[in-house]
């Protein structure tokens, strides 16, 4: 194949499963990805130290890290003092994790990432199948963020048309494993659950915990996950 | 005039002039309001001390204080190591001290906090007319943002329909300083400069500073404000 031109493109990776994926689709996209984290005071800081080593594994250009603390505004059990549900998954309505506007707040800093690195690709590893409470994980949400971009940015009101990517939006937790692992992602070196203990290992069951070791199963490959129990 | 039942509104507010007159608008409006200051890494760091002032002397109901890095994005004279422009008023073109999304993660963060406070009802202070270098500045972006909060929240998948005010879009300098007088504001807590000294004064010659000085002797009112020199 021939060489291709690189163009650049954010991606934002929390250093769950899906985010690692998302970036592997975007290299593999042939995009140079510039890798955006958003330290929002979730619970779950092990995500943090997995960001960055995820970066790092499947060989981002950038990866640089946004401070930004949601528990001013609070709201969720992610950002606020509210128990995490445990075995509760499949219950009906919005989960208590939901994070207010979060993928509304993330897409709006990559998308200034965009503008300072000239980029009009943006990554989000978005969800609608195994768990669709969450509003801002909606192909209709998606669309409407991409015509935000173009009226509300320099680039865009000099004729840029914004994409926002989500690829992983129809896929089930298993086609994403399966996706990623044809790819080259490890999984070992990825952190999803809700509420790790003191040494990072994750709870096995809280809904990020369900959803990732039913994926495994699912997919019917070996799950990498340490779990505290 | 009969009393009304208040409903909450978030209102974003800086500090500055324009921000200051549009809470005292959201109060006029009898919306029971609850500031939102974004701590952003802005050089002008005055802008916060005179946030916490102008809520207290307003009766904001609430204030509410968010920092968020943007200096891990840069990409402005606001929030990296470029010089604030001097004496550069009416240059053509997308002014260095836009701050690369800026309103739609302001208004993005307003939103999280609607739907902690179940309000419908943001309202923001950007404008128009002196100063149109700001692509998120323009009407098409607010009606953008109100179509967006629309699909990315909880509240509007249940139906809620949010509305973004921004009722300075279409002011002069000088008919926003007279409407917040006659509304009670008293401009000489707020603070606009982008470049202050190390006590705060205003510099009296970066983009902002000569908006706001042209505005009082448009408006013919005294202007408070302190400068260095």
């Amino acid at each position: 194949m021939s060489a291709r031109k690189e163009k650049p493109a954010v991606v934002l990776l929390s250093g769950g499963l899906d985010s690692a994926t998302c970036l592997a689709i975007a290299n593999a996209r042939h995009f140079a990805s510039h890798a955006l984290t958003i330290d929002y005071g979730q619970r779950h800081r092990a995500e943090l130290t997995q960001a960055a080593r995820v970066a790092k594994a499947l060989g981002a250009r950038t990866h640089r890290v946004v401070k930004l603390d949601l528990r001013a505004i609070g709201g969720s059990a992610l950002t606020a003092d509210i128990d995490v549900p445990k075995d509760k998954l499949g219950e009906s309505g919005i989960p208590i994790t939901y994070v207010p506007a979060r993928n509304t707040v993330f897409l709006a800093l990559a998308l200034g990432l965009a503008e300072v690195l000239e980029a009009r690709d943006l990554f989000i590893g978005a969800n609608d199948v195994d768990y669709s409470g969450y509003p801002d994980c909606r192909p209709a949400f998606i669309r409407e963020f991409e015509k935000l971009a173009n009226v509300a940015t320099a680039a865009g009101v000099a004729g840029t048309r914004f994409r926002v990517h989500a690829p992983l939006l129809r896929l089930k937790k298993s086609q994403i494993i399966r996706k990623g692992m044809a790819l080259g992602v490890d999984y070992g070196i990825t952190h999803s659950c809700y509420d790790p203990d003191a040494r990072g290992r994750a709870c096995g069951h809280c809904d990020s915990c369900l959803l990732r070791k039913r994926g495994f199963e699912a997919a019917k490959v070996p799950d990498p996950t340490v779990y505290a129990k």
